[in-house]
């Protein structure tokens, strides 16, 4: 998604958005040909500003407490091909053009444990990638 | 999904799920079969029992500060059909087979508007039935 938004314009779309008291509203991340959903996060305001006007997605590292630049070190990046608003403003669905693998686990998506109707927990998707690469820094 | 959880299995499930300082944890509800994203809710350990046992998708009610079982009101109820959890337990994904509309404005999904290019928040999707057919408690 080539995008041509400046900052006047993206005021405009912040003031739709709902924060949390932290400042940070979920965004779910769905592949936009497969539909499946590959991960949640986080994103402020400066992380939609990255996302809308780079055309790649970017959240906010609740835990390392910065701009996560998804891919960045790990080279498994979203790009954007839609941004949406949900009805109340307080969860971002971006639908991306998943690179490689979404999961830390090195699994395309971060929703791979299923309980099944007796309530075990099974793991129904495998390693795509081992972890060691996608962190080698190569 | 038929479930046969008793609580001691529920034990073992909601260990693997982080909630937050509010007890709660977002839960994406997805359509099983057409694969749109319909809603993104939140869940307490009670509306997660409420969901693998009844087999009818049950969230928390952040506003009203009760639990929210899906459609009960409305009609538009949600099906459990697959119940996953992401790979650090802070998010559920929910498939379902949802009855009617997902979004209380009477639309399918919640997520109906979509940032264009230019920066432009559009409607992508219309009305199906009308917010006053579905709270009409008939």
């Amino acid at each position: 998604m080539p995008t041509k938004i400046d900052d006047a314009t993206l005021v405009t779309i912040l003031a739709q958005i709902k924060f949390d008291e932290q400042g940070l509203v979920p965004a779910i991340a769905q592949d936009h040909e497969k539909g499946d959903v590959v991960m949640m996060a986080w994103m402020n305001a400066e992380a939609i500003r990255e996302t809308l006007q780079s055309g790649r997605v970017c959240y906010w590292s609740r835990s390392r407490k910065n701009l996560w630049k998804k891919g960045e070190t790990s080279g498994q990046h979203q790009d954007l091909v839609n941004f949406l608003i949900d009805c109340d403003g307080d969860t971002i669905l971006v639908k991306v053009r998943q690179h490689g693998v979404a999961c830390h686990t090195g699994r395309r998506s971060c929703f791979y444990r299923s309980v099944d109707a007796k309530g075990t927990i099974k793991e129904i998707m495998g390693v795509t990638v081992s972890p060691e690469t996608l962190y080698s820094g190569s």
